[in-house]
């Protein structure tokens, strides 16, 4: 290997291969060379606008800049390991391209402001592209919801039946974790879109820069109002991880539920035929490996969250090579991420709910105990002691094998003297939902509000 | 042990005692007890004010939960562990207090979502608190970066000699970090202070609450949208560790720096007696144990978030027990935020820093090499063609044992034919923190600005 | 305060009260005394016998030792904060007991080598305690198992019906996890019962110890070869929270499908009511706590893990103070792997299977479909293409709701003519699990095989 | 896409693409070929010698893996995502090259005990292949540890000055930790050097197979014992990963004293210009990139343990799609290591120590303030005092900007009236080193016996 690095003049001999190969990351940071043009474009505008650079200069760098990008998109770029990065890949061919002015492009700026304003470029363009994707599992997950606003199901806490609840609701729950997943991400993208340029290596420069005009070339809002920080600080990156690792917990639980739920003991669901796979030795298995896998893969993301946190912990100003490894990690999480939401929301458009599986589930398990200690509040029980005739009815009940309602007044009497025979409407655990409308309960009413809410948003999203 | 826990009805035995001590929250959950005393009072104002219990029940109810609080904060209160938590615990000394009103308290409620209010509760408690702290800090930096406008130190990167930069300029990148901190929180806030009271168990309730009324009383701007979900989120944790390793992670890069400037090769300050300790056998021994202490608790920190995400990870709605661990965590970490950055501001408002031993070390690293550089390009080279010549110079410099400006002019011609004696002028060190004006950089008016910006933040916070 | 510290005489003034509280450790590594008193007593014979004290005031520190042990044991000794730690509060006291021959207790030895010491006792003593309560636990899960070895049940993957199994040899596969566990914690105790002590600081000491003898005195069989790297390691903590993070995981997954199989659509299982809890609204409830708690406290486990990693990341040779982070973790990790084990022990020995759920169970899902597979094989058919033949078997039986022992044999002969009358033998679900004898198959002789090596492992462990 | 996966029977249209590339593996579980492969072969021999196949066939199968592994190495072989993963590329291959035989080499065995052994093999391998790597760092530095006993360096603790030590004995520090983690390697190999085969599914398989055989051909030495277990225990990676955690723990801490050695403050060492990098705007810059790299890589192998961790939480017997996730994390893990290892043995071979300058540093910091506090025990003062009366001597001496040894004796007896002018004797620094000569200590000798030791090891390994 020669010395094409862009710091060789100092040093007698290249890096070992074996060195060379450890430290180079043009293998994964070319993903981010849009971002890269993007950023650089701006920075050749702006040396033009400034001065600094003729207007013809500035023009030949932005045009220059051009052609690479076709090249890289048309597939016919050479990748250089020796030039060790996607910044210098791309300036060494510029410079190939249109001659010693491509050299003028760094003018000012340091790699270290550089893959600054390039990384939160393209984790920006990343969370834009999550929250799209987070909108199109609310939509379809709402669309099932407004699909099944009257098929009720055995709601579950501590998985034991609790209470009935419509299918709506379970599944409007979703929207709502998801929502606010979009909303984190908006806040994480404020404090992502701030350009570093013009910190240059760490002190700021000496060339007439203006960086804000760079900030507002690239769709950003603000600059960093230190440089030391601005080439130091990789939280937009554990706020991003953080963002996504949210995300994987929802899918996780509700891919937990798809699992469960289509399980033969409950049976509330069928996975589409697309959306499942078999077994190399078993020809019956229809297996939920799709919810399996996205369950899984919150491992993940929550590794890649504990690593660039790990990586951070203790790091003195202002930039180490450390932060190197603050991309693969990334990367990863957003194919991640993209990927999860986009699979999810084919496997939930296409997912067969079945309703008579629920409701034949919502018969067992006491699930209408409660309306019976509401009841008894209502002649004027405390709840504690109405919760406590209830637990006795239950337990008689199940001694018995009966359900509640197949208690008889003589029965439930014992128990409490002033049951009079009107329980019996009480019990019907049909009414249970319909009761329930509290704003966010399983109510008709509130499920419908819910549902409002989340087309408003989603035509707002 | 008896039967007093809450749901004991159907059960014709209590718990072992090694399965209460297992499931027992009351040692921790107490810390929460004001939180769910106000939780409680405005829970029972509602219902007052819905007509579910008459006014005179609810001032009752009011009234009694202040004589609890009472107890408790005199230490008269007695903690049983048979009563599993701090809810439970404080009903039943209500309930002994005032007579079976107290059990009306619970009217429309369940502990699922009365834990989930009195944690929100908590949580938003602490997160103010946190706020609070980190003003405390960024002040004293602030103050200290002030005092030393003037002092300058060699800017590392690669913890190699890189440019000089002023003290203020480096105490501000830490300003700005903890500013990020404060502003991350306040999102965090907005998604921690939303009451989920009303949702009952799981799928709201029967009684014609009034949950808005409730959240505005207890100072919570919205309510949850949906039953479920309300039980059953936890994100809000995760989104406060995440703020809180956040934290960790500038100050453990800040107590590195300190270490580091603290060992006598660095020499570039004093710790403040108070904030040091000694050996137990080199009697010498000044050590940084406050910092050290404090890099270390990063781990306690990122482990909490691992903690809640794994807990988190394949959950089903909608609450499960697993949530119970929720506490313990955020307990740790909040005590650990609160006193390691009231511990730090404490340390950098007494911290002496040594402007000699700075100064001393600004001569030597070539860390006016960049100057040269810029200087080449000013006579008209290519960035990278200047970067090379300089790169010799400093080659030829280390070689025969001088600084750059030491080297004659015929050396320095023997580089690159074009450089003048006005070089010299462009190699004194000092010069080079004062041309670095470009917004953000390490030049005196830029570090005005950035004092004055922070100025104004610490008015408003 | 004083300067009661044992390092004051440099200082001008004690710590501030915010910092004392700050590096406090008395309050949690007090836990440590009886180890910090064990190698106290070990060192101070050993100083005897090497001459470097007489014999006389050797065994005036130990008898003093001992008493001090008493008055902590007695709960009248009197912790106190100002003494930082376990180690000086003991030694301050014992020389209060025994006069100036106290002081001398710490000739040869610095804090840094005498926590060590005292934690890696500590330490392993915790792991031969986890060692214990795993052999509880899987004699609790062999002796269920022996008592169903003719139960059967569905034995799933990806949570789908596969095959059916015998209810001993799914919970056999636990006592296997479990032994593993065991093992690994074996291999770990050989790596955490080597003594630092003689270390002294960080350098060795100038005195004549004889250091093995100490090892021997407290029970371990080695020392560190490296005074640098006796002082500055905690790989020991490392590997001790990996021991359990896999003891969690396994804990974990049973507790999973305990809930699992509690759900009523399993119905698997009864949970004896003193393992269970209610609900405080929903009388009806009885709910697997206990199972969702354990499950949950996994997170606190691979967060103490995250956590001890994270302060070892990065930290310079020798001590540094980062490294008081090690205990409470620990201290954490050792109560809740004790106290889970112990109560899944106990759980396991109460809990009621229902064998006639688990029968009824394996009636549907295909679990035959990969014996009709075999047959085509023993045909002649090669698998892959027997295995295509089942698949199309079992379509044919889904959609005319049977199953595949229900399909005539003209249904049969249509996918492959060769099928025979003798096919109904052996879709026969029952004889599907006896036919399964490779070793560790899940056939009666290979359970009893199992069921035999693991009672010898319970008789050496 | 056809239906070409092994489990097609059943279904009526193939996966949708989006899905097919969510759950493909092929990618990334490719490099596993040659232990599929290997693993196949034995399997094949086993099924030729057990009589399920004709040896014929059996040969058949053995010769045609070998051209497909021929082929993969040659780069011939055309890796097919419809195929999903490794096995099925290679069976299908196989089938294509030798005909219908080739469907038999799947008898008496599903993807999951396959995937099994192949994983545990190539596991098993690297495992090994760390193992080399440690030795030969442990050789780099045991062989500059031999050039370096007489080098003396201030030892430190808490990065304070502590007391002088060889570089030969700090050097062998890192020799002991990196022996421990080839020894905890070892103890890992024998949990996963164990063959799930004959597990098949998950219940064992009806064929008279021979697992001990297949486990001794592929150089395992034991199978499971339980075939639930065999297939979803993952517990060898976690564990293997917690090796690597430890391995990245001590390089951190190994690159973390490298970085603070080369920074000019301390100047102990040069670093070879081919293990550094420059920068692309400060000419002078020599960064220790690689160390700053490293370092920064622990974190993503923190991250793969959390992530794997997090994988098997909860999860449900046997086996589960989420299984699919332990290898990327783990191949990474292995790049990673190997890497990392040879990069360090490759730059500790050719670091360059400067012996001046750390002679230097041992001149400052009190180094010699132990030896006076052992001088003091030495005249009968009990170790407290002798340490109180040392902290004032260093106390007057910094006061009067003097070394210990520069005071006078009229000054010294001020502090304690039986000093008398041996002390001086004892405050040469150079003899402090010479004096340690406790086992592990840093004094010749000590040193003498830890190389020997570590040159038998080496001998071993």
């Amino acid at each position: 290997m020669g010395t094409n690095q862009s710091w060789g003049g100092r040093f007698s001999q290249g890096p070992a291969q074996m060195v060379a190969d450890y430290t180079d990351s043009q293998t994964y940071d070319r993903h981010l060379y849009a971002q890269d043009i993007r950023a650089s474009q701006a920075h050749a505008r702006m040396l033009g606008r400034q001065g600094i650079l003729s207007m013809a200069e500035a023009a030949e760098l932005v045009n220059g800049l051009e052609r690479v990008r076709q090249e890289i998109e048309d597939g016919t770029f050479v990748w250089k390991r020796e030039l060790e990065d996607v910044h210098m890949n791309i300036e060494a061919r510029l410079t190939e391209l249109i001659g010693d002015t491509g050299k003028k492009l760094h003018t000012g700026r340091s790699r270290n402001d550089q893959v600054g304003l390039t990384f939160r470029l393209f984790v920006a363009d990343a969370l834009k592209d999550w929250q799209k994707h987070l909108s199109e599992l609310v939509e379809a997950l709402s669309k099932q919801a407004q699909a099944h606003k009257e098929t009720l199901l055995p709601g579950l806490t501590h998985l034991q039946p609790a209470q009935p609840v419509s299918l709506a609701h379970h599944l409007l729950a979703y929207c709502w974790m998801l929502i606010r997943d979009s909303d984190r991400i908006a806040d994480c993208l404020s404090r992502v879109a701030i350009s570093p340029l013009g910190a240059a290596a760490l002190a700021g420069t000496t060339y007439p820069l203006d960086p804000l005009s760079v900030a507002y070339d690239v769709g950003f809002q603000a600059i960093y109002d230190n440089s030391l920080d601005a080439v130091s600080d990789r939280d937009f990156v554990v706020e991003a991880q953080s963002c996504a690792s949210l995300i994987m917990v929802h899918l996780s639980r509700l891919c937990e539920e798809l699992i469960l739920f289509a399980n033969p003991n409950f049976g509330y669901l069928r996975l589409p035929d697309n959306y499942s796979t078999g077994s190399s030795i078993m020809p019956q298995k229809k297996n939920p490996d799709v919810c399996e896998l996205m369950r899984g893969k919150s491992g993940r993301i929550f590794g890649h969250l504990m690593g660039i946190l790990t990586v951070l912990k203790g790091l003195p100003l202002a930039y180490n090579r450390d932060l190197q490894e603050d991309k693969e990690g990334f990367l990863d999480t957003h194919t991640t991420i993209t990927s999860s939401l986009a699979v999810m929301a084919g496997l939930i458009r296409e997912l067969i709910f079945v309703p008579e599986r629920m409701a034949q589930a919502c018969k067992s398990g006491f699930l209408n105990a409660t309306e019976l200690a509401d009841y008894l509040v209502g002649l004027g029980h405390p709840f504690r002691e109405a919760h406590h005739i209830t637990g006795k009815a239950v337990a008689m009940a199940e001694a018995n094998g009966l359900r509640l309602e197949e208690l008889s007044i003589k029965q439930l009497q014992s128990l409490s003297a002033d049951i009079t025979e009107s329980v019996y409407e009480i019990l019907d655990p049909a009414r249970a939902v319909s009761r329930r409308e509290t704003p966010g309960g399983t109510g008709p009413k509130s499920v419908e509000t819910q549902l409002g809410k989340v087309r408003q948003w989603l035509a707002r999203n």
